[in-house]
């Protein structure tokens, strides 16, 4: 059973392209319309033949679907969904791939008609690259997908989106918006808060050169860079959209990094160790969990 | 030219037995002793036949030898170098391969005697794994690695470790000692400590459960766990004997967390565009540099 035979798309950035990609190869029966608000990337994603028309307007694109997936930054989802409100069919399911769940669940709801089903949606995947030609069809493989529907959400809606993401290899997961934003605020908005501010602080220092900081960044300092080199208008939207999550969990973290300091300005040197050998441990569980390659260095080429 | 003919290593961890590796393929004529203070491991070492000779003291693999290489945590350089003081042939060069350098430069000083040369050195390279099973031939390949003589150290001494090290594939830089470890507090000894830090925080929270951070953790967090999975007795030892300089760099971010907390907290998305902006630039001249892959997502596989 085809849990939807046709599908729009709004936004053609890395998520979008990637589900496209990924309807294509998994749903081949699908008819898949997508559409940009850019009119180059609207040329590049025709010529990248990512799907079966590549419309002008956003109107044009949900005209006659039974699925929409808005691919766009999460403060963009109001304004996106208001345009397209017009031109959706009654029943139609509109789902999203925001990484913020509780305001786009509202900005949704505030601008799409009751006629239709709002089931939210987050796969927790990713790259650090932009735009179309940086999608790929396996990105949401045993990757987990969370859908947040509202409390009155219609129980169909969802089991046909939840059919659809675990067709396109991922896990689905249902959760309450809000404790969403938590938990994301934790494994994935704090580390990119952190990640952004730590290269920030090695380019401004004046007693390093930039090169310098370039040239041994192999001691630890290049993995921070693969996550502060993510999309900078998605991520102003996330910590804006998520604003309480995210300084609470800051708030912890910066209570735990002052505990570190004082423990090295005291040199109490079983306090670090003992913390060192306890998040050592917690990288084999994500291993065991599939949500990471065992390749040491994550495999990184030596030769 | 053969920089060294005979070369003893102490200490197969994951640099150590990297080293020996290293030295079997590229300089296969040198006369490779080692020593490890564990039986246990010295067992494996044979096992794995990654030298010409494994000693069950340190001092028996020193004698003869015109290179020794500490290969021990920082702050066990001093008691290993008073270990081997007697043995040394005059003439000897004495190196090791610590992340901190002006505390080893004291240490491996006041320890040996005045008859051997002694050229620190510190190979930016690593994994996050430990043991003698971790290391790999290619470890040091395109990888700096950073000598810091005294400055009334020999100058051919200093050659002849540059020279050993180029053959191992390094690239090699001379610096000071004390800028030395400012310049890896930013790059290396920062880098962990958050990670070791979020890490921390994460396992820590009550409103979010372990099994939430681990399934979820693609959204950035994984990243963050592979550099906190490093070795903690290494890792306790750098930030003790690098304490000045890490509270430095932790000072200064600190504060810039402090102003990009400030900026959500009042919704200054300008601010915070304008530094994601920047930092997404940073990356990129680390992949030129080619001290990291260009592949998006460390390449991890998505098949």
């Amino acid at each position: 059973m085809l849990p939807f035979a046709r599908v729009g798309i709004i936004g053609m950035g890395l998520i979008g392209a990637s589900l496209a990609r990924a309807v294509r190869a998994r749903l081949p029966t699908v008819r898949l319309t997508v559409h940009d608000a850019d009119a180059g990337v609207r040329e590049r994603v025709r010529a990248l033949d990512l799907a079966d028309d590549v419309t002008d307007t956003a109107a044009a694109c949900v005209i006659d679907a039974d699925l929409v997936i808005l691919c766009v930054p999460v403060r963009a989802m109001g304004a996106a969904a208001a345009e397209i409100a017009d031109d959706l069919s009654a029943g139609c399911v509109v789902s999203d791939v925001g990484s913020v769940k509780a305001s786009v669940l509202a900005d949704l709801t505030a601008a799409l008609p009751p006629s239709v089903h709002i089931v939210p949606a987050h796969p927790v995947a990713g790259t650090e690259k932009s735009g179309p030609d940086a999608g790929f069809a396996t990105l949401f493989d045993g990757r987990w997908c969370i859908l947040t529907p509202g409390p009155d959400a219609d129980a169909t809606a969802v089991a046909r989106v939840t059919e659809f993401w675990t067709r396109l290899g991922a896990n689905v997961e249902t959760m309450d918006p809000a404790h969403h934003d938590l938990v994301l605020a934790v494994t994935s908005h704090l580390p990119h808060l952190i990640a952004y501010t730590i290269v920030g602080t090695a380019s401004d220092l004046e007693s390093v050169t930039r090169s310098e900081v370039i040239k041994y960044s192999a001691g630890g300092f290049r993995d921070f860079t693969r996550i502060a080199a993510s999309d900078p208008t998605m991520w102003r939207d996330v910590f804006l959209s998520n604003k309480d999550a995210v300084l609470d969990v800051l708030q912890r973290f910066s209570e735990d990094l002052s505990a570190l300091q004082r423990a090295i300005r005291w040199g109490d040197g079983d306090y670090l160790h003992a913390l060192f050998t306890r998040t050592r441990a917690v990288r084999r569980t994500i291993i065991d969990a599939g949500q990471d390659t065992a390749a040491d260095d994550f495999g990184r080429p030596h030769a």
